[in-house]
């Protein structure tokens, strides 16, 4: 580990101008291009590459706050960024990265961001993007045909409508989730019979015109926190953001869900929104977004559908029935840079219906002109880069069979992983996959046995689980810091076990390089850290009690 | 224009896996890399250019909506993107480009940019970041320095620490002042005497709790567009971003402020936060902030700095005296992507106060654990690429001397430009550059001096402002679709003017590739286009009338 070096070089190039100190030596960060960009597994299966893992994060390194007066020599930095910084950083793309959402990408991608980086558009305003603006436009309406398929009169209507917008790319999921609560939330407390709606008066005012003791949004217990945070930010509270239970199958209970509404309304809160998840970022459960509609119609609730990891199983002729009902929603979030294989910081948000951004519309003298086809008045965020055209590209260089083949490829994995550990006799499966997630844990034979003998007492039954659940994350962590691969975790509430909240394994098979030998691999260093490990003895201890 | 070559090549590379089809192909977009990302001046500068201007969206190439069934050869697809996408942006890195707040880049950013893709980190947690999540939070430490400029000591207990953060990278402004407003409101309304807090009760029992009819958002008139978005999303509605009255040169009237809170008070409305601006998107005017830091202390109100433009100026010794009070706000705004010349998609809010992010905190069981020093802790959004190396690699390789250095050019240029203006009979400056931006609007001579004599009747004089004002939209369009050079337009109140809203042209010196002879030559085409102009036989028409 060297520490950066301080030595600062003369600049080179037109020295009057800093921005062009290093127009004519480029060859430090062409160099570093070469050894990362081109190949990034080759680089992080590199002898040289060490992972930090979530436990040691170089603090002492990143601890100074003086900002450095002169300039640092081209050299210098880059080999400071490649050595101290990109060498450590988490091998994301390595096919034995199975912990998380984010995957390998098309190897023209880089390329492809190199130029974005280059060109630095902004697509909040025609102004500052020309083209991109309609590209953007373009790439919206493709996903919008993808899960509300409409007709070609609809699109050709509405699609670069400068008062109308079929959805908007977003810094990522959570804001994409945000936006469509928002329009939801302002559309259900619109202006109406001299009230000015509640964009312009706000929540309370709006509360006291509708005559409403509150807001609700309900979505099985599940969601993912950017739910709550949207309820927070949106004035709603995290308290209001209403969990459902979920059946054995990790989906919402459409039962509960219509009770949780009746119950809300006797009580004078409006549910503003019920949520399906398609699919969930612990297991990936796909709810039955069909039934779901059919209660968001009944009780006229806006019924948005939080698809950021799973909406691009519809590109799947095989798999894409699991989201019958979609169609249906009033808003839908995906995000390209999950299983639309693109880097980081491209979410999206579709609105069915495309005036339903119309209460969350806004303009500027100077930008976004009322009349303008500026896609920033119809957006959350303001400054925008063109993340679209990494989504444009791969749907026209892989295609949406390339895309597809992808999708049932992580699903095929999924599935013949879910197999293996069922054939383990020391490994539990806790949730089969639907999409290509999963999670599991490892319980030695006479633990499980123990865990559903009628004779084992319920007290000794908890402490056995307590036990078990020190075990899975001793094993996830010190899996991690080992580095050869990696697994999350996370606990959830477990149908086989009477719905105690157990730590599990998570698994997410979005690459497709991960190899079946990959996947024994795992499993096989998990039994042998488990083994190991002065957790397994005091589960055992437990047991023996 | 060529329409998009569909014809399919065969996948190359292994064609088993759609993200390895274009493995050893990657000549293509090698050679987009060439031709645009390496000097984008030249590119825009060269023949074949040719931006739409805000006139021409080419919507009929972005019509269909019919995703692509089968891959586009890579040669095919990297020639479309090149002659129908890329040759039609705008040339926002063109010195001539001086109407948005867009510039050039250092020359190694676009590199950088390549190799941040590669990698794909997720700095929402360390598990998908590793040294980048300390990396991120050692430059928010630089930026809260430059800001606050606590001692080591602080630091030493602050910056790395799990429960805690001075701030965080947002997409953009947008992102940044609604983040700051957020934990602003979260933190008026914080828990106490048994109330949970507004995150979890919600807005209106937390108004109820504390026994106010409403919240407020004070900002002088020249608040960006995004503080009245944060006002509707945030539940407080747009009218209660309270607009205060500017002075001559543009900055808030402390005087009316004091009154505002006061008349808020009376209405029992807390005022939620003040902003101040650092400096204007109109004219770059910066607030008096050690004023009203002042009057925040005096009401007990968050004191928010909306610095998204002109923070960067902090860096430059001979200009920061113009910021003088900004430590004493609670929160502060800097895009990096504006005069930190980095990339699109960098927006930062600081908090002076460690623990302001308390009130917003959250967690989930797979993510952000309690306990981990993840940064989607305490940020708005959750997944987030590593925008932090860009500016990293800026501060270290322009140093601060390289990049006060191009703030100073700015300035400098924008005073020239300012001087110019005023010698020309028939160009009036409308606001004097405090930072890089200036107004001014084309004036013929007798046209001004009727406007000016006290014999001209009130509607006459009315009549003149308006045929002026679309004098000056239709300059602006011409000139724009013309696409030799680019100034924006906006329409601000004029303290010459009597406080009428008039249309000016705006201007942003932040490229220091702008020389004197480009602004000299907006000038002599600008009064070109004003002679050819109907539009200026219509101003005539009223002076004669």
């Amino acid at each position: 580990m060297t520490a950066i070096d301080t030595s600062h070089a003369q600049p080179v190039g037109d020295a009057d101008c800093p921005l062009h100190w290093f127009d004519a030596d480029r060859g430090a960060f062409e160099d570093l291009e070469r050894r990362i960009a081109e190949h990034p597994a080759d680089f992080f299966a590199s002898q040289d590459f060490d992972p930090v893992g979530a436990c040691a994060t170089r603090e002492a390194q990143f601890a100074s706050v003086e900002l450095p007066e002169d300039p640092t020599a081209p050299q210098a930095h880059a080999d400071h960024l490649l050595n101290d910084v990109f060498r450590h950083v988490m091998p994301v793309a390595a096919p034995t990265f199975v912990g998380h959402m984010t995957s390998s990408l098309p190897s023209f991608m880089p390329s492809l961001a190199k130029i974005v980086a280059a060109l630095n558009q902004n697509v909040v305003k025609l102004e500052t993007s020309g083209t991109l603006t309609g590209l953007e436009r373009q790439v919206i309406g493709m996903l919008h045909k993808l899960v509300f398929g409409q007709d070609n009169t609809f699109y050709a209507r509405w699609l670069h409508d400068a008062e109308h917008s079929l959805g908007a790319f977003c810094s990522g999921g959570t804001t994409a989730n945000l936006s469509a609560l928002w329009a939801s939330r302002n559309h259900a407390l619109r202006a109406r019979d001299g009230f000015a709606g509640i964009n312009g008066a706000g929540l309370v005012a709006a509360l006291r015109h509708y005559g409403y003791d509150g807001l609700a949004i309900v979505v099985s217990e599940r969601g993912h926190y950017s739910l709550r945070k949207a309820a927070d930010i949106l004035g709603i509270g995290r308290d209001n953001l209403v969990p459902v239970g979920v059946d054995a199958d990790g989906r919402m209970r459409v039962d509960l869900l219509r009770q949780t509404i009746q119950d809300l309304q006797q009580r004078n809160i409006r549910t503003m929104a019920i949520v399906g998840i398609a699919g969930t970022t612990e297991t990936g459960a796909v709810d039955l977004l069909d039934a779901i509609a059919d209660v968001a119609q009944e009780f006229d609730c806006h019924f948005h559908v939080d698809a950021a990891w799973g909406g691009a199983t519809l590109l799947s002729e095989r798999e894409r029935w699991r989201f019958a009902g979609i169609e249906r929603a009033d808003s839908v979030v995906i995000d390209a840079h999950k299983q639309f294989y693109v880097p980081m910081g491209a979410g999206m948000v579709l609105f069915r219906d495309p005036a339903r951004t119309q209460d969350i519309i806004q303009h500027a003298n100077y930008i976004v002109r009322k009349g303008s086809v500026d896609l920033g008045r119809h957006t959350l965020e303001g400054s925008r880069g063109a993340a679209a055209v990494m989504l444009y590209a791969n749907l026209h260089l892989l295609g949406r069979k390339g895309l597809a083949r992808l999708i049932d490829t992580g699903i095929d994995n999924a599935r013949y992983f879910a197999d293996l550990i069922e054939r383990q006799p020391d490994f539990e499966l806790d949730s089969r996959p639907q999409l290509c997630i999963l999670t599991y844990r490892y319980v030695p034979e006479p633990v499980r046995a123990a865990l559903l003998s009628p004779a084992t007492p319920a007290d000794r039954r908890e402490r056995i689980q307590q036990a078990l659940d020190a075990l899975t994350i001793d094993i996830q962590e010190r899996q991690r810091d080992a580095g050869r691969s990696f697994v999350s975790r996370t606990q959830l509430t477990s149908s086989q076990w009477d719905s105690r909240a157990i730590a599990v394994f998570r698994v997410v098979l979005a690459n497709p390089d991960t190899t079946q030998a990959i996947l024994q691999g795992v499993l096989e260093e998990q039994r042998q850290l488990a083994l190991d490990s002065a957790k397994l003895a005091a589960v055992m201890v437990e047991l023996e009690r």
